[in-house]
C-alpha cells in the first residue's frame, strides 16, 4: 500500500515537473499582409503582393520591443509556437523563442513573415507571391515570367510589414542561413530601422563555392522534362525533380556525424545492397522519403526563384554598423566557417560565437538552444 | 651587335634548360585485356570481358618490381606519359609518374587498367565492360540487366591481368579516391599478391554521408526521362541529366578556396546575373560547361553502375597487413579526414602524410607533388 502511494506520488511529481519543464506552446494565428503593388529592386512591379505573417506577445506603448525572425530557404515564419493545441510539432526555433525563452515573448512582441517566392506554396498556411501565383494581368500563373526578386526584396516587404503595425525601428532582426542573410540586408540598407542583429549560420558575403552549390541543388529540377520550362501549373508537375533537389539540400545542410550516428547500414535487413541494384542503403531511403515528402508543399519554380535570390545576396559587411551577433557551426558545409568569420570581422560591432553538434549547417536550426543565453543577453543590452 | 648575341644565347639556355626540366613524356600504347568469362564477387558470369590497360618501365627477371595504379572514379587507365607526343595533355599523375619520378619508371615497370563500368565509354582509348557493352547472349546493350559489380570486381579483374603477364606478386598498388579503394580492397583481400599499398585521399570504410552523396551524384541521371530505366542505347542518351550528375562530382570533389580564388563573379561582364534569370555567375557557366564536356564521353548507366560500387566498397581495416601509406586531404568533402584517419589507424602498419591545396579532394591529384618523395622512400623499402 505504502509503496502505491509512493509509485503515485511519484507520477505526480513527474507530470507536475514536466509541466513546469514543458509550459504550453503559444498559440498563434497566421495572418495575411497584402500589398496593392511592390516594385523590385530590380524595378520590376508586382500586384497584388500577398505574405503570410504571425506575432506574439504585446506591442508596448512606444512599439520599440518588435523583433522580427526571418526564415531559412527552406522555411516560413512559423518560427516557433503552435497553430493549434493539436499540432504534431511547434515552429523551427521553438527552443529558444516562447514565453521566458531565449527570446522572451513576454518582454518582446515576436513577429515573423513568409518571404516572397517562399517554398512551401502548397503547404496550409503559407501564403507568399511567386511564379506560382496568379498574374492578374493574364489570369494565368506567372511561371518563370515572375521577375528576379532578391533578399533585398524579402526585406523590403518585411520593412512595408512592419510599416503597416506602427513599428518604425525593430529591436532586432534575428534569422538562421537565409533568415541570416536577410538578417544583414536589414543592417546595411535600414540601419535607422534596426538597432540590432543576430545572424544565424550565414555569410554577409557568401562565396561562389555557394553560388555553385545553390546551381546544383537547383540542377535535378531543370532535367525533369515536367519542368517544361517552368510552364506546368494545371499540368503535372516535376516532382521527381523538386524532391530530388530537396534531396540535395537535405544533405548539404547535414553533415557526417549525423550520417555516422543514425544512418548506417541498409534500409531494409533482408534486402541486401550489393544482392540487387534498387536494394538500398538506409541513408538512401532517408533522402528519398524526405524529398518526397518535402516535394508534396513545394514549388519547383519557386525552388528556382529562391535560389536565384539567394545567388544574388551579397551585403558589404563593412555596412553592417549596427551591434551584429554572428552565430556559426564549424562544421557547416553551406556557409563555411572562415567566409562567416571573414565576414564578421569587417563588421565594426560584430561579436561571434560558434555552436556544435552533429548537423553541420543545420546545427544553426536544431542545435541552437546553447546559443540562447547568449542571444537573450545580446537583445537585452 | 653584342646585345642580340646575348639575347640569341639567353634563348638558346633557356630552350635546353626548358628540355631538362621538362623530359619528353613516355609514350604508352594502349592495350585490351580479354576474359572469355568472369564471375563477379555476387556469383554472376559476365563473358567476353574486355577492359583498356597500359604499361611503361622495365618488368624485371624475376617480376617483382611491377607497380599497378588505380584509377579514380571518373578516370581511367591513363595515369601518366601520353599515347602521342602531339597529345595535349599527359595523364592524371604525370607529376609523379615518369622516369626520375617519384613512382620512377627507370625502376619500377607500371601498369594501370581501365575499370570494369569505366565511367569514359565513349572515349578514344578506353576499353570496358558494362551496361553498354554488348550482351553477348542478346545481341545487344546489357542496359540495367548487367550485374551488380563492386570494387572486389574491379580487382579481381586486375589480378587476373598480372598473372596474364607472369606477375606473382605487386611491389605496390597506388590509388587515388576510388583507386584507393581498390588498393585498400587489393591489401584485404589479395595480401599473398601485394607487397605494400599507397592509398590517396580514400577511407578503407567510406562512411553513410558518403553513400549519400553518391545517390545525390546519381539523382540527375534519374530524373531525366531520356534515361528511360537504363534502355537508351540506339536512342537519344539522357546527357541533361548526366552533365548535372557530373556537375555535382566536380563542384563536391572540389572546395571553396579554388572558387573563391578563381570563380568569382558573372560569367559575363555585360551580363548582370540580377538582371535576368538565365544570367549566370561565372562557376555556374564553370560547371556547366565541365559537366556537359565530360558527358560527351561518358555513359550515364556506366556512371550509376561506379556508384553502386562505390557505395558497396567497405574494407575492415585490420585485415590491411601490408605496409600501407595513407595520403589525405584535411579539406576532402568526399572521404573526410577524421573517416580516413579513423580507418588508418585501425591498420597495423599504416602511416599517414597530408597534403594541402585549395582544391578539396581534387587535391589528391591536382595537389599530390609534394607527397612525391614521401612516395618515393615508401615504394624503395
Amino acid at each position: 500500500m505504502f509503496a502505491r502511494v509512493l509509485a503515485l506520488a511519484a507520477t505526480l511529481l513527474l507530470s507536475i515537473s514536466a509541466a513546469l519543464a514543458q509550459p504550453a506552446d503559444p498559440i498563434l494565428e497566421k495572418k495575411i499582409f497584402e500589398l496593392p503593388s511592390y516594385t523590385t529592386a530590380g524595378g520590376a512591379t508586382i500586384k497584388n503582393v500577398k505574405v503570410g505573417w504571425e506575432a506574439y506577445g504585446t506591442l508596448n506603448a512606444d512599439k520599440s520591443n518588435a523583433i522580427l525572425i526571418t526564415h531559412f530557404f527552406s522555411g516560413t515564419s512559423h518560427a516557433f509556437g503552435k497553430y493549434a493545441a493539436s499540432d504534431a510539432a511547434p515552429g523551427y526555433w521553438n527552443s529558444i523563442i516562447g514565453p521566458s525563452k531565449a527570446i522572451d515573448t513576454d518582454k518582446y512582441y515576436v513577429l515573423s513573415s513568409d518571404t516572397l517566392v517562399n517554398l512551401n506554396v502548397n503547404a496550409p498556411n503559407v501564403t507568399t507571391t511567386g511564379p506560382a501565383s496568379i498574374n492578374p494581368d493574364t489570369g494565368k500563373p506567372y511561371g518563370m515570367s515572375f521577375p528576379v526578386v532578391s533578399i533585398k526584396d524579402f526585406v523590403n516587404v518585411q520593412t512595408k510589414l512592419i510599416e503597416s503595425l506602427g513599428i518604425k525601428r525593430l529591436r532586432a532582426v534575428v534569422g538562421a542561413s537565409m533568415g541570416g542573410l536577410q538578417a544583414y540586408e536589414w543592417a546595411a540598407s535600414y540601419p535607422d530601422k534596426v538597432d540590432r542583429i543576430v545572424a544565424v549560420v550565414a555569410a554577409a558575403q557568401p562565396d561562389p563555392f555557394l553560388t555553385g552549390w545553390l546551381d546544383v541543388w537547383a540542377a535535378p529540377i531543370k532535367v525533369d522534362a515536367k519542368w517544361n520550362g517552368g510552364d506546368y501549373y494545371g499540368k503535372e508537375p516535376p516532382v521527381e525533380g523538386l524532391a530530388a533537389a530537396l534531396k540535395v539540400v537535405s544533405l548539404h545542410a547535414n553533415h557526417d556525424q549525423w550520417a555516422i550516428s543514425t544512418q548506417g547500414g541498409p534500409a531494409d535487413a533482408s534486402k541486401d545492397p550489393a544482392a540487387a541494384f534498387d536494394n538500398k542503403f538506409k541513408i538512401q531511403a532517408t533522402l528519398d522519403a524526405a524529398g518526397m515528402a518535402r516535394a508534396k508543399t513545394s514549388d519547383a519554380n519557386h525552388f528556382l526563384y529562391l535560389i536565384k535570390a539567394n545567388q544574388l545576396a551579397s551585403v558589404d559587411p563593412a555596412k553592417i554598423t549596427v551591434p551584429a551577433l554572428v552565430i556559426y557551426s564549424s562544421t557547416d558545409l553551406v556557409f563555411y566557417a572562415p567566409t562567416v568569420e571573414d565576414g564578421a570581422k569587417k563588421m565594426p560591432k560584430a561579436e561571434t560565437m560558434t555552436i556544435t553538434g552533429p548537423y553541420g549547417h543545420l546545427n544553426g536550426v536544431l542545435a541552437i538552444s546553447p546559443a540562447g543565453d547568449k542571444i537573450g543577453e545580446f537583445l537585452a543590452r
